[in-house]
């Protein structure tokens, strides 16, 4: 659609391509950014392009971080014992909103997929294989994604890392909670029958 | 929540702040930019940023443009005797959109209302007095929105206007095109039957 404006035209093809936003939704943020005190259009503008310069993956786990490690390595109240691995950086905050896990994280930034050409070279996989072989880890819990190109890291990173000592463990599968038997689907009541638990 | 990196957290707060979107999009949005290539992020960014400098309203109806005036009054082609009164910039792309009118357009930049403290001279009416005055205005096609606000709003033109010797019309109400009765609001039905037509 014609804008009237070669800029808002733009800006709203550019807002139509960022995930989740189609046509109307990229038209109508482009609108109220126009509408709106343009600090707000300049504090947005600077945040997006001052992003790639601002962050950084922590050298040691790959996660997000504006410093050289981030702040999760260099707490020293966290187990040391235990690295939670996971796919993406985003992972990371899913895991930690949980509260539940006291370890470190290594994120491998994707998945093995031969079909998109992803092979363990493609991954954070080295620098994962020299904390394990630097010792002192007790446990690498794999919660990559359940899918097959998730279970296929876990199992490559399984085998691969067996020799070290270290257990490997993949986060359960089963039932989400305030799931019903009804909307779940087959595979997962399949796996949730196989893999039943005693009460 | 917490994203290890303040411009990343402060990004996510912006984004989310922008209509259509909530927390979970606007990190799925940033995630989106600091993992694609940095020269996505730096496009939209300029864009952002010169949005409110590029984009101006045209000096005769309002209308989005990057010059003095706009495509639409510039345009030889249209009728200088019919004028769509509408109340946003992006309401005359909509109407544009049916290729069915072809005036000029006058845009208010808001509708009349005084529990929001806007006023007659908050709105772009002076301009839209000083055109009909000028003369040669055969009809004003009032296309504020079918609210209480657009309702007084058309209301308002009507009656300050009306000494100047054109017609003052209002888009018509009824059912929309492709509705079932049974899902049509009682207004629009008591509203249908009320201005039924003539077969």
């Amino acid at each position: 659609m014609d804008f009237g404006s070669e800029t808002l035209s733009l800006l709203v093809r550019a807002f139509s391509r960022l995930p989740g936003l189609g046509a109307k939704s990229a038209q109508r943020i482009a609108l109220y950014l126009l509408r709106n005190d343009i600090s707000e259009a300049h504090a947005l503008s600077h945040l997006i392009h001052v992003l790639h310069e601002k962050v950084r993956f922590c050298r040691t786990c790959g996660a997000i971080t504006e410093d050289d490690e981030c702040a999760i390595c260099k707490d020293p109240g966290r187990s040391r014992e235990l690295i939670c691995v996971v796919e993406q950086p985003h992972d990371v905050f899913v895991v930690e909103k949980t509260r539940q896990f006291k370890g470190l994280y290594h994120v491998l930034h994707g998945v093995l997929s031969p079909i998109d050409g992803v092979g363990p070279e493609n991954l954070n996989l080295r620098s994962l294989e020299d904390r394990v072989r630097a010792g002192g880890i007790q446990e690498l819990v794999v919660a990559t994604n359940p899918t097959i190109e998730g279970d296929t890291t876990a199992l490559y990173i399984a085998k691969s890392l067996a020799s070290h000592g270290c257990t490997v463990t993949r986060l359960a599968r089963g039932l989400p909670m305030g799931a019903t038997l009804e909307f779940a689907d087959d595979n997962t009541i399949a796996r949730a029958l196989e893999r039943r638990e005693k009460l």
